[in-house]
């Protein structure tokens, strides 16, 4: 049987594919070249399929999970929920304490999203350190994890040419990735090369299997506006783009992770179009904030870089939350990272589509005061309906609308 | 005796405005050359002057004010002092309901900060309505507003030929500024010109002998994304920077309102560049909010765009809540707005300056886990001082900090 890269070679894919290209208005003849070329993936989960890339509007993840520190089942799963009712697109459970099989079981029966993990974090946990990990045990979790219901898996392919380009840089911050330290503090310790290139025709094997999109991670990221973009980030890069080519060939779905982390605001544009004029691959943006001062509020720094993201190309978001570098998120934060998001996601979407039309249709309403078809609207309806009036002008002009004023003595003076 | 342009021109300015360049590491002679040339301005309050423009830092201002159906003078004093304490640099008073003298006062007595007023806002009250305007009225207005200490009025020079361009457009929203509409339903309703053009000398000696800075209004600012920088924008553009000329000519210092509003994110650079390419005056911006659809969230759609106009070369922002479009803000709002503003303003100032200093600070402290270090760093150091552990990582990464792990095994292998 054929993966879906394979079907789409084919000239068809499966129906429920086609329903998430529909669901967007995009042809699906479209859909099928995109997914055959590379620059469009779909993520399956068990109830629902997302469309990612060429084509499709930009997506919004939402990293939920416990911490060694932090863990209740309860709360993961009510930050899933939570994500799932404001419209996040995908999940990614990051957990690693507690039951971690017990967390992504719960968190999958709960909710409809596709589910992605890094699957070094729950192989550091079980074998209980970075010290203790082999490969085997590495490339047996991603099996295990496939096969409880997992769509996508983030990999970090750094290499012993990545980590010199490291050791030679300046950084403030060196790496700042969980996973790509892992995998490198794997690498480092025992003299062995990146698990996941070593046993790569393992883990093609596995992501044709359960249909897995890999998903290559970023671990030259840059933690501090000043470390973004160095020497290190440009060889992963070309490392990611070459082994992004190896999957698509392998005929298993694959994303870049790039720019993402801290990128100086008008350095984000060249660092989108470095990633998408030499590869067709879905280009994943974990935020990127355009400052490191805005702590405690990171959600507004990420969305601002996420807008320019977006806007010069960028296909898929990780929502930061408020809580980023300081702690683990509430449910509260994790809705607010993801508002956050869907306005930078939907901002770029304006620029990517050269298209207004949703916003003109809620300013037709805003001229009308109809705040019911502002709320149908708006990007956040559940919080816009709690707070609008039931009629007329809002408390902030009151009688002096100037909408109102303008069109009347306009009108008058006809 | 000279306003601080004519002071200028003849190679000094007063003592206090001298601190105000010095606060900010800006060379004073390049301050009275500025100055003198109009691309930079203070606004002096009785307590507290802020360099606006070229060399200085972009700035934010805050709105508050009562309406006319939601009216409550220790409210506004209260959204006045948070806006003070979390570092707004001005503060504009609308209010139109209640004692707007008396609530004025309050505030001015209050806070330390320069105010604002669009005078028009209590002409109208004070008649009763935009159809019992007289000029003489208005400009008593401005006069009286002066002596109580007011230091900038917003004043919006709408005239037939911009008010003939806007009947031409195709606009969803028409005008939403409130100020231009009353000005502009004033001149319909009497088929007089614009006050403040018909009176521009009296304005002008006003101006200066209390050194209030002129605030020209954005009336055709877009109310959707899809009015933005449409031709009634262009012609109002080209009338308020030959009326700043003027002003300037008369030794009054001005900045000049535009690009404001909603306006798509790739647009906004040019609209930028057009006013500034044209014109030396610092520019204020109201938002722009990049996306009709944000509502509720609006400080966010507002942040970024603003983050991309100061990085285009915009001065002075003017910020928005998430109470815009639906009400009145509260106080919490008010801080929310003007947070989102000042990550927004910093952000842009990264590239007007090309400096990253501040940023690398924090995130030198964040790599030694100083977590003192980085709330004085911080854009908002209450705020976080209130979330951050008190030493070790964060519950986020728990044993796991990828700074950590990465220093560890990379010299371990050194």
């Amino acid at each position: 049987m054929g993966t879906i890269i394979e079907d789409a070679r084919d000239g068809w894919i499966p129906h429920h594919l086609i329903a998430a290209a529909e669901r967007e208005g995009l042809d699906p003849e479209a859909l099928i070249q995109n997914i055959a070329n590379g620059s469009a993936i779909v993520m399956a989960g068990e109830k629902r399929a997302v469309g990612i890339g060429r084509g499709f509007s930009a997506k919004v993840n939402v990293n939920i999970g416990t911490s060694t520190v932090r863990s209740d089942l309860a709360t993961e799963v009510a930050k899933a929920a939570v994500a799932e009712r404001y419209g996040a697109d995908t999940l990614t459970d990051l957990s690693m304490g507690g039951d971690i099989r017990e967390i992504r079981a719960a968190i999958l029966s709960e909710t409809e999203l596709p589910l992605t993990t890094v699957p070094i974090y729950q192989a550091v946990v079980d074998c209980g350190g970075i010290d203790c990990l082999d490969a085997d045990m590495i490339i047996d979790t991603l099996r295990r994890q496939a096969a409880e219901g997992v769509s996508s898996f983030v990999l970090h392919m750094t290499d012993k040419k990545t980590l010199e380009a490291l050791r030679r840089s300046q950084r403030v911050l060196g790496v700042v990735s969980k996973g790509g330290s892992m995998t490198a503090g794997y690498m480092l310790h025992t003299g062995c090369k990146n698990p996941f290139l070593e046993y790569f025709d393992e883990v093609m094997e596995i992501a044709r299997k359960h249909e897995i999109v890999i998903s290559l991670g970023n671990t030259m990221r840059g933690g501090s506006i000043v470390d973004g973009g160095d020497a290190a980030a440009a060889v992963e890069r070309k490392q990611n783009i070459d082994i992004a080519d190896c999957c698509h060939e392998h005929g298993v779905q694959v994303i870049v992770e790039g720019c993402g982390g801290h990128v100086r605001i008008d350095r984000i544009p060249l660092c989108v179009r470095l990633y998408k004029d030499a590869a067709p691959y879905p280009l994943f943006v974990a935020g990127p904030l355009a400052t490191d001062r805005a702590v405690g509020h990171d959600e507004i720094a990420g969305a601002i870089g996420a807008s320019v993201a977006v806007s010069a190309g960028a296909d898929y978001l990780c929502a930061i939350t408020p809580a980023e570098h300081i702690g683990l998120p509430t449910e509260e934060e994790v809705r607010q990272g993801l508002i956050a998001f869907k306005i930078a996601a939907h901002i770029g979407d304006t620029v990517r589509f050269g298209s207004d039309e949703a916003d003109a249709t809620l300013s037709s309403c805003r001229a009308e005061l109809d705040w019911k078809g502002q709320i149908e609207a708006a990007i956040d309806p559940d919080g816009l309906s709690a707070r609008v009036p039931d009629a007329g002008p809002c408390s902030m002009c009151g009688d002096y609308c100037a909408i109102k004023i303008m069109r009347e003595y306009l009108s008058r003076s006809d």
